[in-house]
């Protein structure tokens, strides 16, 4: 084929020929043209601030919502304000909207109007401890996290420090004590606990292009003998009809590589008996469980389609 | 989903949970059991030599081969036997075995029931200069070509060569001056030609996992004022109707990372008027365009289906 | 110059040409021949066990040894069985040896026969805790590390695990909860904490040739308001003389290449006031620090020469 | 040690602590200041144009320059015009610079005052076709280069094309047909040939932080029989002597690796006997050989001390 760039939109690159590209089309995105398309759903990809102003008009006209900013992901508006260091822009819409973990609120997200996909780290945290502190078998009061990156996280920013010079080769932690990602994470461990949670989690930035790989410590909270078959037996009840999670077993690390380019999140662990401590694994891709992927789930709920459809190959 | 481990072929790893995974068998793989399971049609991607042994029982019973072996790319028993150093195995397969290059072969591919899929490098040469020769716009006797590689073109092989801490921060040149792919590059150069060609070639091992990109230096045979577009026009008039060769146009040079992971070739060119040469720039997946991708193209001709049947989703 | 290739040790490739390299000789390891060197002096870079068979012959003969192995690490030949699971093969000489790290028993170093080289990863832990421990500023029951490594760390092993392709793209925690060299941290950390202690540790394999990052939560053991400070009055009194741990300060995560290449070890930490934890980041060239500029650095102090000679220019 | 870091010129990271760093001191680069300094020497390392105003201020004022711009190793005006895009700033100092090749300018070097040290990859390119080119083996016609670099070539630029996420798992051409390098490559290898010579260049872009690795193709002008050992001849005739160009002889191909870090160019070849071609390979830093140290290396020779002081040890 011959591949002629015209438009404003840059050159496809990767996709050109791809399946269905010939059908995209971009415009402005003014509300009244938005509407005009006769589109009933919109994907947000925006900065945070900014995806509200377009969430609160898209709603009013009748769109259903997934965005992927940290707008709506919070309950609290003092809490979102308190992390993201600005007052909330739509407060109103947050008891509408629905935190985009399908693994957890499948039922919310088929009705919701607005559903607020979580942060990349968020799913890969979650998804191990969410159901262990609901079976009460660890400690809410003993988490710490150690989570990696791929670079993609930061995004496609002219930024030196992102510059394969400075990342080839070079392993480094950054945003601790209090990542944003911090705020949506306590407030999913803390309904599950039922109490409140405060956790330690320390981010990595690793020379991969995408993937997160997350380490989680733990102190059980039941006898140690038993913690293993109740951490498999709790998870395989949990997720066995979970088409995304692979629970992984005992003395099983997740490895990212095995994840991107996919929805999976891969869970593992090991008891470390000499210390009483859990030790969880996860995996995932940062763009696809992380985001992208993700939010094309809940789209399928949210659309009454199969909860897996366009989501298993890879 | 749980993920366990059982039978004596390792763990699923990336592919657990993926489409259609819970429905393959694995069988040892004698004859007659492969007859037993009504199969039609086969792949075979082993060492050369052992290929043969295979298509030859296949072939007798009817099952039709597509095989990603060295041993059915070549005419001439005795070129073989000169670049693979040892006698040809089947040499009476020869006559019948298809070049598995769709673009080019694609009438005699839908009716073969042999089909030699290329090594990994020829695509990404063939595809630009044949057309070109065919048009007689280059000096078949001034090819020099250039071709950057991943590792995994290199096999998963237990070789402290091809080590992480060997590869990375590495650039190498291997394999010259007689590479094996030249056999198959020049045989078919030649046909493109009408004489005999020969060309030099290097390859080099790159530290990425994947993705070839080739450089091709070459004289033009024709008034380089016009050089440009004979080029663009041949390229399109030869491809405009191939899905999968994505024609660049002048001033663009193929990068890796917008082919692996699909079946695409890219290409580009400029014209170095200083020198009066013309240099072609090409990219494509080893383990795509170069070897299984490329399979499932000539099996979808083989078996009536859409050329692109399964591969434009990436 | 021309760099031919004699000799049964393969071509110096790298080194060819660099200083001193003329004059290296090779031989055949009998202890006659080594004693009849004149040597005074034996660095072992030998699989453990094997270590010890040379280490008995060497001193006897009066030679001086620094092992990089792990069979003089530890004090106790029970634990050592524990973790290498063979009996010791040298009990004997375990109370000669002195554990190599210089920031703690310079001393004993100057003065030792034997001295036993530390691990990579003790070093990035030893270093920040040691102090803190010893000043009671946390609690030795709370301690969880995280380490990445680049995989220069497992050795130049065919092993298809250490695979560039295995390995780019790649993130991937492994050895837990019972890595051999927790036997020597918790030595070291239940020294300086005058009771026994035992901690949580994860490594993770990163797709770097070299690099040790690690990073370290743990529970203050005093007022969380005068912990940063604290922590920095006790690093700064017990390494402000060191010339190769760099106290880089609160808020800074240290960073694997700046110390690459180095003997070098970076110290910074947060005080996460959420929770009451300290976390601690250290970061350590596995090769420099983490093995041969560490053993260099003893062998300085064992021959009276400047601790930091010929390991600072780099 | 403890490092603070005051002063405006940031953190000194990797070489806070090393040998020398406490005795470096900052100044704004006023010609009075600098000349107040007392200083005799001077190294640029600024963009094209602007290195010009400084050499010819700091040459008024008696101070020797050595210059890692283009700015003065063209030696002609209008070349410089026609590759730069914009007129020479000083051509009345075109006369007086001599490029800073050692191996080929080391009489002109010691006595120059104003020296203009190559680009990167001109060095890769003149270092093996020079002395061939001289002895008339190969035809200066017939010359094509695959040139491959990582990324610190193109600078620490906060360019998104430069990004981690972009560069890595990516191959990629750029830069053709008219480099700026082929400038002073063409200009050095008409002097060594005694005729007008211009090449084919093509560079490429890899995800490594360091490095260069070149290969040429050209036509032997000789025969075929005796090229390899007249080529080893001529190379070991000229450069035998040269403590920084290593000779590794027919059938090897330069590995990167083998010298990113020190100042050594590696040199082998390979003959195509079925094309009648020379291949030759070369590899060297382009932060050390293509820059820095091969400014270091003139710099010893403008001072009369041994001309691979400082350079051997890595």
């Amino acid at each position: 084929m011959v591949v002629r760039y015209t438009g404003r939109y840059g050159s496809p690159s990767r996709l050109a020929g791809a399946a269905g590209t010939d059908e995209l089309t971009f415009i402005e995105p003014f509300i009244d043209d938005l509407v005009a398309t006769g589109a009933t759903f919109a994907f947000l990809a925006l900065p945070h601030g900014v995806a509200s102003e377009y969430a609160v008009d898209l709603l009013e006209n009748g769109i259903r919502v997934i965005d992927l900013s940290a707008d709506f992901r919070l309950r609290s508006a003092a809490v979102y304000e308190e992390f993201y260091e600005h007052p909330h822009p739509a407060p109103e819409l947050l008891d509408r909207a629905v935190y985009g973990l399908p693994e957890f609120y499948s039922e919310e997200i088929v009705k919701a109007d607005l559903v607020a996909s979580p942060g990349c780290y968020p799913t890969s945290i979650l998804t191990p401890l969410v159901p262990l502190l609901e079976q009460k078998l660890i400690d809410p009061d003993s988490i710490a996290v150690s989570s990696l990156s791929g670079v993609s996280g930061a995004g496609k920013k002219a930024d030196t420090s992102l510059l394969f010079a400075e990342v080839n080769e070079s392993l480094r932690a950054y945003g601790a004590p209090k990542h944003r990602h911090l705020s949506e994470i306590e407030q999913e461990l803390s309904i599950a606990s039922g109490k409140e949670v405060r956790i330690s989690f320390v981010p990595h930035l690793m020379p991969v292009k995408a993937g997160i790989a997350t380490t989680i410590f733990c102190h059980s909270a039941i006898d140690l003998v038993g913690l293993s078959a109740a951490v498999e037996k709790t998870l395989q009840d949990r997720y066995g009809d979970s088409p995304f999670v692979r629970i992984r077993g005992e003395g099983v690390f997740a490895d990212s590589k095995h994840v991107v380019g996919t929805n999976f999140v891969d869970v593992g662990w090991v008891v470390d008996s000499r210390t009483g401590r859990l030790i969880l694994s996860s995996a995932e891709d940062n763009l696809g469980k992380g985001a992208a992927s993700q939010a094309v789930q809940s789209f399928n709920l949210m659309n009454a389609l199969p909860e897996s459809c366009g989501l298993l190959n890879f």
